[in-house]
């Protein structure tokens, strides 16, 4: 049985940003092995309840949603570069030769390049001053052809992240982490410049399957800077009633049960059984990590938050992992870098 | 009996930063009339619940630990004065001759004289333009002398507030409603220069009385930029599990009987029944309204969100209005700018 303590885990999430649509590279670090029993789907949770029931829930098709979106944003960086001869452009920088950020980065590389967004990579050595890094993200804060700037994490344990993600213009924040972005999507009146991709990548999916948010009840599980705390704000913003599970709750399974929307950002694999779940309610599931699996391909499998086995039987809609919340997070990074790049050449036509 | 349909109404909270401990000044508007039916005492709600249970809740004494808090400031301030030469000092823009306006900046005023802060006043015509007053306050950006400032609100309808409020260097907004501020204090990690005094004085009250947060369910009411919301931010970052009810909210007391600790800021009166508490909740009262009563001295009442008679029997501890959280705010103003005059000037000894 899996336990329901868990941890805040946001760093685990991080690699979110950098999933392409051809597939998911995950940290070695992320693969870890469950305890639970298996079921013949090689899910990893068993169906201890409603075991009779059918999968009911209709599946929120991340993979789908975010293919329109991308289509829908080529037609409008189409649109801009034959109007006003702008091209919208991300800029990534990357210190150090970590495999993995290297991954992320083509990845993000190869997604511009299929929207017709201009991608600047800039690789700098692991040994690189902090100082250096701050003159790449001032070159990038200065260059016109520039609408996004992403510093990929983690940094070199000898640079401070804050200062340097801090450095970046809040005009080309297009991850939305600045705390001035975070402090308006808090704030009733104000309106941030740019809203976090994967959080902003949950509410477009409920959004685009006419899933309804005002009034309903929402629970988000995790407290994240980067999902979980964007997601709670973005939820009540749209007139959820938002309570906020985290490691630190008591009984979650309490919370979660009174959900009729419920977002998990937890990054433990089958925490959210099916027990913990409303009968009709909406599921959004977050999480991802690898788990070993010696009948998979690869050996190992990648498992959600959620029990999907046991959800899909209660729930009324519910997104897969992967194929998800996933596709829909560089999606939604695309779609940040073209709303920067007609914001700064007002592009509003 | 009260309706359960409330409003956010974050703009009638405002005087709360003004309200000095010589009493309360409160606009005509917010002058309303009860249908409820009265009891003896006048406090406007009847006793529906637990009727024969004698109050048992602690009262939480909100003017007399403002006063410990106003002492300790006093002391704090002859120390800096005496070490440094440096005296802390508040600034208050009143644009216009609006005389709610005025009485709230002579309260200030005289809270900041009895710690030995100076103030600053700046008396501005209603006529005059935006560039005016952003020119007063780059004038307190820059005075060494002046620590905090704020603007008093309303300003005249020709002026852009945000705009105003925004040009209040963040190392001087003791309001601690700039949305860097903001943004700071939803972010794990990251600290706000400010904590918006009103909520940061409902966590001191909760401190002082040694009531532990974490792990607790606590429910905020109301979801205002200046109470509702950074209450909510806060709660969480002392780890405990937050639910916010709004205007949107079906049924919030079916959410607010699982509170461990309820903070309502909404400014209905008696909105918060016995019914809607748990047994031992603790209740932190914020909304505050003058209600009609003719038996009364000045042919009106204060009162809170929270039908105190009858919550006073199921509550373990309850701020009562007024004395309650009102008389925090002011201190919590007076500790932001004590605060800030410290960090201004490396005083950390």
């Amino acid at each position: 049985m899996a336990s329901i303590i868990f941890t805040d885990c946001p760093m685990m999430l991080r690699p979110f940003h950098l999933k392409g649509r051809n597939g998911a590279f995950l940290p070695r670090s992320c693969v870890v092995k469950l305890s639970l029993p298996t079921t013949a789907s090689g899910r990893g949770c068993t169906l201890s309840i409603r075991s009779s029931s059918p999968p009911s829930a209709i599946v929120i098709d991340g993979k789908a949603e975010a293919k329109k979106i991308r289509d829908e944003i080529k037609t409008e960086v189409s649109r801009m570069k034959e109007s006003i001869g702008v091209v919208p452009g991300l800029a990534v920088i990357l210190v150090g030769e970590n495999e993995e950020s290297a991954t992320y980065v083509r990845n993000k590389k190869k997604a511009c390049d299929s929207v017709g967004i201009q991608s600047f990579e800039l690789l700098l050595p692991e040994y690189s001053s902090e100082e250096e890094v701050l003159k790449s993200v001032s070159g990038f804060n200065n260059d016109p052809c520039v609408h996004g700037i992403l510093v990929q994490l983690p940094l070199p344990s000898h640079m401070d992240e804050q200062n340097i993600l801090n450095a970046v213009r809040i005009e080309k924040d297009v991850d939305g982490f600045n705390p001035l972005n975070i402090g308006r999507l808090a704030m009733r009146g104000r309106e941030p410049l740019f809203v976090p991709c994967t959080p902003k990548g949950c509410i477009e999916l409920l959004h685009r399957y006419n899933i309804g948010i005002k009034g309903k009840r929402a629970v988000v599980i995790g407290r994240s800077n980067i999902v979980g705390m964007p997601a709670a704000l973005l939820l009540q913003r749209e007139d959820a009633t938002v309570s906020i599970i985290h490691s630190r709750t008591n009984n979650p399974e309490e919370i979660t049960r009174q959900a009729d929307i419920l977002i998990s950002a937890v990054g433990k694999p089958n925490m959210v059984r099916g027990s913990w779940i409303k009968p009709g309610a909406v599921i959004i599931d977050v999480g991802i990590k690898r788990v070993e699996d010696p009948s998979a391909p690869h050996g190992y499998r990648l498992v959600g938050d959620v029990c999907y086995e046991e959800a899909c039987r209660v729930a009324s809609a519910i997104t897969p992992v992967p194929a998800g919340v996933g596709p829909m997070t560089i999606a939604m990074l695309l779609s940040n870098t073209l709303t920067s790049a007609k914001r700064i050449h007002n592009f509003f036509q």
